[in-house]
């Protein structure tokens, strides 16, 4: 056996050789310049945390996605962090409480994911990502998020891209108000999440008026046509019924006029059926991807209940890039 | 128990405040652009590596130092890198031997070591530093890394910085003539690493004639006076019997002489007795200390023997920056 073939990396990790490096020192530079014009200061966060501790903020998707270990000097478990934005939260809710709001704060990082969804593997991510902590929520500061998320891209002089931007708070809002057992809610959610149309049909049609009512069941079976330019919020309000489903859908529209005036409104794609990261997120959710390239180069959202997990009850939205995806997007030929 | 004294973090990582973070920021930009002049290419090497893999390349003193768990995917054991440099060997002899030598490497990344000497704690290091691969050995690059590093920490605006430089051949030259056994090289080298005159008397006292010539005997008992401007070179000369030795020292007087021509000779104390790194370091060690700080912030040497030991035999040299002491060196008030 020679030396080459003992030698190999642990799944999900690489060596990055200066050819692509370079681009991402580019696309780093690039994206941290815009940031900073617009006022967000980096911090840098530890390469390890408490499990416990992490635990806290972590959205359930994630859980199952740390690569933990025993510390051998105080045999708690720790791990290698699998995401930014809790550990954003809580050094703001444990260190940065007398800095005035909003923070506007950055950051540049590795963080690993083991087990990814499709192909079981763990995976190190260069996340570039911001965060907006606020006292309360404001349509404001979620169009501030995805207006400097475009202008990034822009910088970069990346073109073809579309951001789909959702609520959770619109479903949930629906759900919520669903008369059935949790196993049931779950399989609509399911269902939706991968947009499935007749399953949800088949899942619906076994529930009676007094579960569902018929403003709500006649949304849900309308959900995946919400899907498309801002005319789409018109079409889901002409269904809606309840306050919290209507304040969703004008806490969006509001956005998406803050976006237009930006002259950013061809780079979105509303979409109300999205259900990622309902667990964890509270109000917008959104999701970037290049033309040509299936995996996301941007996600974020609105994660209010976040900062108090750790004490802090205040407000939050932010996004990170992928920045290994966007120099793949760059590298795109068309 | 209120949730702030739940949240604490492992040992050895901590949170970088936006001050902080601004500054580390700037002296990463400011020295990457230094690198980058001197012709520097970055490359990024993944957080993980098998044990089995970094351990051909890792110099004794580290491998205790090292966070090691089991990879759950494949039950092989895996660490969190603790020094970049044995993954750029790694990379250059598996991925990087069709690129023409001389190869300039540079990296900004972070790195955990387990139990530091001092305190028993792990700690999380930023690490920025430069990698030079030849076909052979030449002073020319030895200056030309310790000129970068002058250069670097001028272009941040630090003055009272001092580069200890030595060199492990010309110790280990007169250990390699040494007749005696292990342990008691052991001893001797000991002495000298905490430059302990009178305890390294009493050790040779021990010695006979047949196993210490009395030239390296004058010449040890010397060592710790072969401190100071270039000239100690020439002192050291006048000690030296032996190819080996005299070839250490030949090799340090140009490398001195390169610097000196620079107008860097000022910056550089000579230490013939320094022996850190003995069993990973080939050639010229260096060191680099800000006046009122007892942290090094740089330190490298050559290392030849490495990238042969990932299957290709070349040479290198090269140095890390520890950016977050740089940052204290350029606090200080004086």
């Amino acid at each position: 056996m020679t030396i080459q073939t003992v030698i190999s990396l642990p799944q999900g990790v690489r060596d990055i050789l200066p050819e692509e490096t370079k681009k991402i020192t580019a696309v780093e530079t690039s994206i941290l310049a815009v940031f900073e014009r617009y006022g967000f200061a980096r911090i840098i966060t530890p390469l390890l945390e408490y499990v416990e501790t992490l635990s806290l903020g972590m959205g359930e998707s994630l859980k199952d996605r740390v690569l933990k270990f025993i510390d051998p000097s105080t045999g708690r478990v720790v791990a290698i962090r699998p995401d930014i934005t809790p550990q954003i939260a809580r050094v703001v809710a444990t260190r940065m409480r007398d800095y005035p709001l909003p923070l506007r704060l950055c950051y540049n990082e590795n963080v690993l994911r083991y087990q990814e969804p499709r192909d079981g593997k763990s995976r190190e991510v260069l996340q570039l990502g911001a965060e907006f902590i606020s006292a309360g929520p404001t349509p404001e500061a979620d169009a501030e998020m995805i207006c400097m998320a475009v202008e990034s891209l822009l910088a970069l002089g990346l073109k073809g891209f579309k951001i789909d931007v959702g609520d959770v708070g619109f479903l949930r809002a629906i759900l919520d108000r669903l008369n059935v057992a949790r196993a049931e809610r779950e399989r609509i959610k399911g269902a939706i999440a991968i947009k499935d149309s007749s399953g949800l049909d088949a899942i619906l049609a076994g529930i009676g008026p007094k579960a569902l009512s018929t403003g709500d069941r006649r949304l849900l079976l309308n959900l995946t046509t919400f899907y498309g330019e801002e005319e789409v919020l018109k079409k889901a309000a002409a269904f809606t019924t309840g306050a919290e489903t209507a304040a969703a859908l004008a806490n969006l529209e509001r956005v998406m006029e803050i976006i237009a005036a930006k002259g950013f409104k061809d780079f979105i794609t509303i979409d109300l059926g999205e259900v990622r990261g309902f667990d964890y997120y509270t109000g917008i959710i959104f999701e970037g991807f290049a033309t040509g390239i299936g995996k996301a180069i941007l996600s974020g959202g609105r994660y209010d209940t976040l900062p108090a997990k750790y004490g802090y009850p205040v407000a939050a939205t932010g996004f990170a890039f992928d920045v290994e995806n966007i120099v793949t997007a760059l590298d795109r030929k068309f």
